[in-house]
């Protein structure tokens, strides 16, 4: 099942998060994350976290959501931040309900375009979001 | 000389738009341009405009940012949505100094990443982004 | 810990070149091996080994530098021909701190430019190198 | 023909290195260009300048390779730093040409590797090396 996050997810949240740091090496200070999580949960500045909860368990996996502005329509853009299910429950078609779910939070918001970025080279990511979604000609540039 | 785009800059903004428009065969109601017009002027939902305006002459390039949020950073993230010069105007460095003034207002309002996309193929552009920023290895998904 | 090369590493870094050899299925005489270590050794032809050394331990991993004249610059650039760490230790950020030792020797020396080359297919490397350095939009082409 | 850059070459060659930095958007200041060009015509420090002299005409073209040491050969590496040629003279084979000169100097000096870099984008430049050399799979990675 995919729902909300709620607060009552933090201890599950942070092992989600932490692992998804780690995975892109990324640094995230604690006081970021907890402002992140407390704007996931609320849906404050158009944030939106979704956590996969298989039965009977705690989250397994996660979606952030992000729905923003755009120059080309008045309705907003959903650009799916954050993808993540922990290594050991891969491989059960948890990370495709997520995105499923993401799609239908995009239709309740009347969102005109779903998107997310992946690295050219993550194979298993990748042949994921061939099935559910398509690649684009469009690569990222980031001032240095 | 790059300025914030105002309301009197109407006509030469929709000459460039629609131009900016038909390089990418975009579609957008005349509704959604007057309203993003409106919103580039205003700052409204964290959009902004910028012109390039040579000495004694009008609008001849655009830059349209968007701040949005983030869950890696409680500092916005500026993205660079459109960025366009007029065919006439090309050669001259205009894009470059375009994209300076997208620094210094990323920089202005503490943005923690200024990114933008591009077509992997768009030659012209990423023989100057190649110069002014760094291609990431990342590519972008879109929902069907 | 990262250093220099020594002759006394002989054996552990022929283990170490042979895996890495093994992994782009290359072929290397064992005269062309022995003048390489001796040549990363004593720094001869603008040549520098550097070993990754956890305490209590022999060489793990290692990062070999060619610095060569270049046509944009009076100062040398610094190629990262080599980079590699035994399978039993990777994950434990032995490459990061090579190639952080690389930047360190890279700036004693003045170069104006430090790169490597990386198959485009190689995803865990690519997850490294896209947190401590950029890709760029440069590709190799090679004589037949 | 082609023939060794030669000191009385300066003015023709300055004009085609100023065309070939604008193409970059590279920035080399007045006293490496001059040591550039010294360097190139000596041979100093491994640099060899070869240019392409239509019958009756000064050069309209040049090639500048380095000679470099490697780790995995004895012999030198070849690297194909720039290659230009003036735009009103392209399209009659005098890239080719040159490429052709720069492969018979690397055999004339036992190099083991001859290869260069190239934007991916760089349409122009592709066509022709698809047809003299062939495409790796490694793209290079840049100290931010």
């Amino acid at each position: 099942m995919i729902r909300r996050l709620e607060p009552a997810d933090r201890q599950a949240w942070l092992h989600l998060w932490h692992g998804y740091l780690h995975f892109y090496r990324g640094v995230v200070t604690a006081e970021v994350t907890e402002a992140t999580f407390d704007r996931l949960c609320s849906g404050r500045d158009g944030l939106l976290g979704l956590v996969a909860v298989p039965d009977g368990r705690g989250p397994v996996g996660f979606a952030h959501l992000v729905f923003h502005p755009s120059t080309w329509s008045q309705d907003p853009y959903c650009y799916l931040e954050d993808l993540y299910v922990d290594p050991t429950d891969r491989g059960t078609g948890t990370a495709r309900q997520l995105v499923e779910a993401v799609y239908a939070e995009a239709d309740r918001r009347g969102a005109s375009r779903t998107y997310w970025e992946t690295q050219e080279f993550n194979s298993p990511a990748r042949s994921l979001y061939d099935v559910v979604a398509h690649r684009t000609s469009f690569i990222i540039y980031e001032r240095a």
